[in-house]
């Protein structure tokens, strides 16, 4: 069975479509982070990215390709993270509605930011029936279109651009390393890697308090991660079909981390590279440095996946 | 009386001497921070330079001026903060040793920062006059070059290299804003300002709990600040005769800011441009943001110092 048919020519349609729209983000490296790790580290800077996060390319990807028709009713999703901002961000640029379903437990920050873009909010139940159920509710009303954050092969396709100016800006990568969450963007990179660069190895970070997708590839089923507690919050979703059947294709390893690990390379990125980034971004460098035996002497691919950190939060964890 | 004679030749001087051993800093921009200030804002980032701040500049300017048979015996300074890590890299670039005084309450990491570039600390009670006897005593014994912090043609000679960069790379400035301290930087910045660009009007930003500058100004000579406590730890310095004399003549107006205000702006420049800076760093954008009388429609750079930001007190002041 055949869950996704994305071609090298859909990614390249998607970057194509979306650029006009989002930033071509730097790439940076550390001379002391690659001391600390023993290999060529570069930093694709995801958090410098409109919206701050990568997740506007899928979104944007998916919005762009509906037809006019479709798209004059509104866009529509449920989400308390990033993916809310995108549709949102998204949403304005075809200058239609955008419809967000938002748990009633959601930070405010988060959801001012979301109104910042001109969404309307809808509060929920804090739990996926929930967020669902109230999501058909107001697509059967206003006949929006629904973008899922990852279960979409636009989505996907638009995740796939980050690794495609990632391998065009340095070509003689020779992993990638992202984190997996629900698995849009590890999927895309996967792709991108493989249409593009056949001999570079994807590997991705999890967190230990999330770690659904690594059971889930062993298994070859969509499995649910034995507990959730993990700081890393944009990585709490299991894996779709979709994404299990191209992550089972293509990617190298799932790297699990803890909390601890997560920290420490957290407060690495902000303590030699200077910039912000969000706990699941931190993810992918924290494997990194948990496996030499991989990444030694390699150059080595990062997906820095977005910079929107609640301070107060990160407060807690670096007041010890 | 005539405190300093730098010439325009001497800061080009400058320059050239040190670029091969520093960064030439990115000048990035926000939108939604223009938005907020209604003006353009231009941050030009020593936070991403070597050391992490632009102290490097003028304490490698000093180190490259000497006479190598001066230069073999060492450099010698007394610091805490980021001064203290520009002699210790400055030292290791010429291949010598550096002696620095540090106050024996001083945060461990920067001490191992300094330690860290082979600088040999000596620890001493901390106050101004056991830093300098300490420091008198280095000297005497090994005969080591005292390069100091800001009251030093050489120093501010290599600190105007940051303004020189930001006029080249952004011509049309119509202002200019620093933070002053001891008044290294903000002289540098308003010497390469009055020589490249005479139309550009140079302010500073000063914290309300060290205005001792605003204060000197006024009165035309060195005055004490009335008290210091502010999060802006590297502005508590006084300035000297030097530095004085050069910002009665150049500067436009020193604008002082409360720590509420410096601490909006870090938490702007965090969430907003997704880079870490130091609280001192702040200032410049709060004084912009207090002041719109002066900077509205304007095109205005503002120099980010530094990144060396401790991340247990970060927290502290954001976890409220």
């Amino acid at each position: 069975m055949n869950y996704t048919n994305i071609r090298w020519a859909d990614i390249e349609a998607a970057h194509a479509r979306i650029a006009p729209y989002i930033h071509r983000t730097p790439v940076l490296t550390s001379r002391s982070i690659n001391a600390l790790a023993s290999c060529s580290l570069f930093f694709k800077c995801e958090n410098f990215q409109k919206i701050g996060a990568f997740k506007i390319r899928g979104a944007l990807n998916a919005a762009l390709s509906l037809r006019p028709e479709d798209a004059q009713r509104g866009l529509a999703t449920h989400s308390s993270g990033n993916h809310a901002q995108a549709v949102a961000y998204a949403a304005r640029q075809l200058g239609v509605k955008a419809y967000i379903v938002m748990p009633e437990n959601s930070p405010i920050v988060k959801v001012n930011a979301v109104r910042g873009y001109g969404a309307e909010v809808t509060f929920c139940a804090p739990n996926q029936a929930a967020r669902e159920a109230t999501l058909r509710e107001i697509v059967a009303r206003t006949g929006a279109a629904f973008i899922h954050p990852y279960d979409d092969d636009r989505v996907i396709g638009g995740q796939a651009t980050c690794a495609k100016e990632f391998l065009e800006d340095v070509p003689d990568l020779e992993a990638l390393v992202a984190p997996v969450g629900g698995g849009g963007l590890l999927s895309g990179t996967c792709l991108s890697a493989h249409y593009m660069a056949a001999g570079v190895l994807t590997y991705a970070g999890e967190p230990e308090g999330a770690a659904d997708a690594v059971l889930s590839l062993h298994s070859g089923r969509i499995e649910k991660a034995p507990y959730v507690n993990t700081i890393a919050d944009g990585l709490l979703t299991t894996l779709s079909e979709r994404t299990l059947h191209i992550l089972a294709q293509h990617v190298q390893a799932i790297l699990t981390v803890s909390d601890a690990e997560i920290l420490a390379a957290l407060q690495l990125v902000f303590e030699r590279m200077k910039i912000v980034i969000e706990p699941s971004c931190a993810v992918p460098l924290a494997a990194v440095l948990k496996h030499p035996e991989l990444f030694v002497g390699k150059r080595v691919g990062i997906i820095l996946t977005g910079g929107n950190v609640d301070l107060s939060r990160l407060a807690k964890w670096f007041a010890r």
